[in-house]
């Protein structure tokens, strides 16, 4: 990475422990945006894999992941004799389309501009894995 | 707010009526866009909730909204005994996750670049509540 | 479209030749990209449709492409007779809902970062037809 580039591009890199579960990033990146000294302006978060998404959703009850994992495993079974892909992982990368792999947020002097209840997660559909994360900031001003 | 971030940044605050519905929120953008004097750029917006989200879709017949509030009511019912959530609102939270917090379109001369027949929505899966909507705009030239 | 505005925004034109199909738009993208000598920054891809919508997927075996088509059918059929569209595209319609009309992709050096099985795809559901594609560039340096 060149030093200009660095200025508004990061990269985080997690582990994920279980099969599937959803991983919370948002103090990670509130850290780095801290670290990087990013003030005021817009994050983008993107994840460059196809059997892991990101969203932003309830960070006060686990609970509620729980039951997105329920459904989402309900909608897109593991094992369904039609799917095609021979490595097995086809609902992995379909509920990785379903909830998108990118999200934003405002960045307000150095703190995430999100909801009450809001977190940023990591969703792994297909672990335990090494993720990658992209966060790119672009400042109000400059 | 500060001065500053006043510039680029906006929130707005919409009224849901019912339990289940898509707002309109295009007109309300616009005005906003041109109030703020936002000219050429890019329009970022997010959704700071986790029981109500945002699209862009069909906004000519009515009908097509009808259509996705019964189809998600299929895929994600509102009761179901599995769910552990016991706030009792776990489908809101799925559905906003499938559709997603934030959208965005360009803007030129002080207009909403959408398609012919599209309109932003904000979705809402549990209300009525008083709803925040973020708006961030990126101009090309400043 | 005014000089100003053609150097950060850009719009493809794309046929589809099937009634649901995904559509490659990497090469297309990147060829774009270095046209406009866009560099180092973020971009932006916007669909201005209804029933098409766009995802990064996996780019390596295309039966991951027809196992995503297979099962977006299996949740939203075509036909169902509490439709009330009476266009009778709604399925196309909630598809693009589910799957949303945009994402982004950092650059670096004119090359789109996308992860390893990454490519971006046009996701048709109501095709065959010519489809818009927006790409909005924001570099870091200017």
């Amino acid at each position: 990475m060149d030093t200009q580039e660095s200025n508004y591009f990061s990269e985080l890199e997690i582990r994920s422990a279980k099969h599937s579960q959803f991983l919370r990033l948002t103090d990670k990146i509130e850290e780095e945006i801290q670290h990087r000294g990013w003030y005021d302006g817009l994050l983008h978060i993107f994840i460059p894999h196809t059997t892991a998404g990101l969203t932003i959703q309830e960070d006060a009850d686990p609970d509620v992941i729980k039951d997105i994992l329920y459904v989402l495993d309900r909608i897109v079974p593991w094992h369904d004799p039609s799917y095609c892909h021979t490595e097995g992982n086809t609902a992995a990368h379909i509920k990785t389309a379903l909830l998108g792999n990118s999200v934003h947020c405002n960045v307000k002097e150095g703190r995430l501009r999100l909801g009450r209840w809001q977190g940023i997660f990591l969703c792994e559909f297909d672990g335990p894995r090494t993720r990658k994360v992209q966060l790119t900031f672009l400042p109000f001003y400059r």
